[in-house]
C-alpha cells in the first residue's frame, strides 16, 4: 500500500507531520509513506529521525497551501501545492491515500475541483468527524463541508457514513441517525423532517432522530447532519470539554490542599484524556470523492497523523470508495427497489 | 409586584416548586408569590413549610399540562390548565409575571395561541437560555421555539435579546452576534449570511458571527441563532458536561489513591459546579409574548425554582415587554431611519 502524506500540512509543519510518517512506516513496514512537500524542507526535517529501514519517498511539491489561504484562491492558484500533487497521485493511481492536516477548505476545493472530482452520483462530498467517546466512536457528517443541504444529500451522506463505518470502524449493520432537536419522528426543521422521510424507505439501519446526549452516549454508529449543524456540535464539543478542563485546573490549583488531590487523582485525569484522546483518531475522510482522503486538525501531533495514516490504511483495505460506489448503485434507495 | 409560579410544573411537582416559592416569598417578602395549581396538592405540599407572615396566594386550576402531553393538543383541550390559569392572570394585569419548569411546547402553544399573545410586530416569539458560564452570563436566543427561521426573525431576536441582556443582566450595550460556523463575515449558511447584512444595518452593537468556543469565552452578551441550531448548542453543551464528570468520576472512584485525591480535590469540584450551576439562573424568558414568562428546566430544583422567580422580578422591574415594544418600534431598524 502506498499513502501520501502531505509534510505541509498541520500547523507546526512539518515537525508533527514527518514524525508521525516515520512513526507510521516503523508500525507498518510493508506499506510505503510518500512523503510530499517542499524537498528542502523534508530533507532537513527527516533527518532528525532515525530512517533506516523505513518505506519513506519523498514526492517534491514546490507551493504550500497555507493555513489562512483563501481555500478557493489557493486551489485554482498554487497548482504545484503539495495538495495538488498529493491527490493527483491518488488520481492517477500512483497512491492508494492522501492524508493531510491541512487547511480544511484547500483540500475540499482542490479534491473536488482539480484533482479526485466526485465519485459519479454522489451529489456533495461531506466531511467526517470519528468522535473518540468513551463509548466508543462515532461516525458524524456532515461537519463543515456544505452549510446548506437537501433532503437528497443527507440520504447520501447517511448512505457514505454508513459505508464507512462498516468499512473501517468494523461496525456491523451500522445504526444510523439524524441529529434532531427531539427523538420523536416529527421533530427537526424541515431539513431533518423530509430527510427522515427519505432515510425511512433507505436499505440502512436507519434508527431514527437522536439529540447530542444519544450521540454521546452511544446510542448511534453514523451521525447524520447538515454541515453547519454538525460543525456546531462538534465545535461545542470541543469548546465544552476545553471550558471544563480548564475551570477544573483552575480551581484545584486555586488552593494547596485541593492541589494536592489534584496530584494524587492526576492518573484519572491522564485515563480520562486517554480515552476521549483525538490523536488516537487521527481525522476524518472526505467521502464521496473519487479517492481516499482523511483531513487531521492543524493541531494534529505526531501521534494523529500516524492515528490519520492508520485510518487511510483501513480505508483502502475496506476498499471505501468501490463501496460508496456500490452502495450509491445498489443501497440508500426505496426498499421495494433493492 | 405579583408573580405566579405554576406549582404543577416540574417533573417531581410539586415538591421543588413549592419549595422555591417558599425560597421566594421568604427572600423578597414584599411581593407576592401566586401558586396555580391543583389546591388540594399545593395546600398539602405547603403544610410541609413554614409559611408564616409570608406572601403565598392559591389560584386554584383543575388540569395540568403533564410533561409528555402533545403540546398543541394540550393547550387546545386542557383549558382549565395552570398554565392557561397562570398566564391569564398576567393578560389581565391581575399578576406581573409567570414562572413555570413545565412543558416547554405547552407553554409556548398556550402563550401565543390562547392567552398572552404576541407583542405586535413580533414575527416569531423567542425561547432563551441564560448560559451559566465560568466568564458571566450569555442570553442564547432562540434555543428551540422555531425550528426553521427567517432572517427577519433573527434580526428580532437580536434585538429582544439585546433588550433582556440590557434590562436583566444590566449589561450596558450588549454585544450580539451571530452564533456561525466560522467568525469571518462571508461565514454561515444562507440564514446566518442574509441574517448578517440585517443585524450590520440594525441599530445594535453587533459584533458579527461567532463560533462556539467565542460564545463559551463570553466574547459576546447575545448570541442569536434559529431554534434548531440554538437547541443543539445548548443540549451538546449540557452532554459533553455530563459525559466529562461522569468520567472523571468513573476514573477517579477506580483505582483507591486517586479515589482519595478525588476527595481532597472535592471542595474544588464543587465549586466548578457551583460556577455553572444552571440552577442560579433557573430558567430563560419566553421573548415576544405580551407579558413576561419565564421557563424553567424540568429538573428544576428548588434553588432553580426561586432563581427564576427572581429573573421574573428583574424583568418586571427592567420592562422588558415594554422595552421590546419599544425597540421594535424604534430600534433594530436601520441605522440611516432611526
Amino acid at each position: 500500500m502506498r499513502i501520501v502524506l502531505d509534510a505541509m500540512g498541520s500547523d507546526q509543519y512539518p515537525v508533527p507531520d514527518i514524525a508521525g510518517a516515520v512513526m507510521a512506516a516503523r508500525q507498518w513496514p510493508d506499506d510505503e509513506i510518500i512523503l510530499v512537500g517542499r524537498e528542502d524542507i523534508i530533507r532537513t526535517e527527516l533527518q532528525k529521525h532515525d530512517t533506516q529501514g523505513l518505506q519513506l519517498e519523498i514526492v517534491p511539491a514546490t507551493e504550500v497551501i497555507e493555513m489562512d489561504d483563501p481555500p478557493a484562491w489557493a486551489a485554482k492558484e498554487k497548482r504545484r501545492s503539495s495538495m495538488h500533487v498529493g491527490m493527483g497521485l491518488v488520481h492517477t493511481g500512483d497512491a492508494d491515500a492522501y492524508v493531510t492536516a491541512g487547511n480544511t477548505g484547500g483540500v475540499l476545493a482542490v479534491a473536488t475541483l482539480y484533482t479526485l472530482r466526485r465519485i459519479p452520483g454522489v451529489k456533495r462530498p461531506a466531511l467526517v468527524a470519528i468522535l473518540p467517546l468513551p463509548v466508543g466512536r462515532v461516525v458524524a457528517l456532515d461537519i463543515g463541508a456544505n452549510a446548506d443541504c437537501r433532503p437528497e444529500y443527507l440520504r447520501q451522506f447517511a448512505l457514505m457514513g454508513s459505508v464507512y463505518a462498516q468499512a473501517v470502524l468494523g461496525c456491523d449493520q451500522p445504526r444510523v441517525a439524524l441529529l434532531s432537536n427531539g427523538e420523536e419522528p416529527g421533530k427537526g426543521n424541515t431539513l431533518v423532517k423530509e430527510a427522515y422521510s427519505l432515510l425511512s424507505k433507505a436499505s440502512l439501519n436507519f434508527i431514527g432522530n437522536v439529540e447530542p446526549k444519544e450521540v454521546l452516549t452511544g446510542k448511534t454508529d453514523v451521525m447524520v447532519s447538515d454541515g453547519f449543524t454538525g460543525n456546531v456540535l462538534i465545535k461545542t464539543l470541543e469548546a465544552t470539554a476545553k471550558m471544563l478542563t480548564t475551570l477544573i485546573r483552575q480551581e484545584i490549583t486555586a488552593n494547596p490542599i485541593t492541589a494536592i488531590g489534584g496530584l494524587l487523582a492526576k492518573p484519572a485525569f491522564n485515563r480520562v484524556a486517554q480515552r476521549i484522546n483525538p490523536s488516537e483518531v487521527g481525522g476524518g475522510p472526505l467521502l464521496g470523492v473519487n479517492g481516499i482522503v482523511i483531513v487531521g486538525h492543524g493541531r494534529s501531533d505526531a501521534l494523529a497523523i500516524k492515528s490519520a495514516i492508520g485510518q487511510a490504511r483501513k480505508a483502502v483495505q475496506g476498499n471505501v470508495v468501490a463501496a460508496i460506489r456500490d452502495g450509491l448503485a445498489h443501497k440508500g434507495k426505496a426498499k421495494e427497489k433493492s
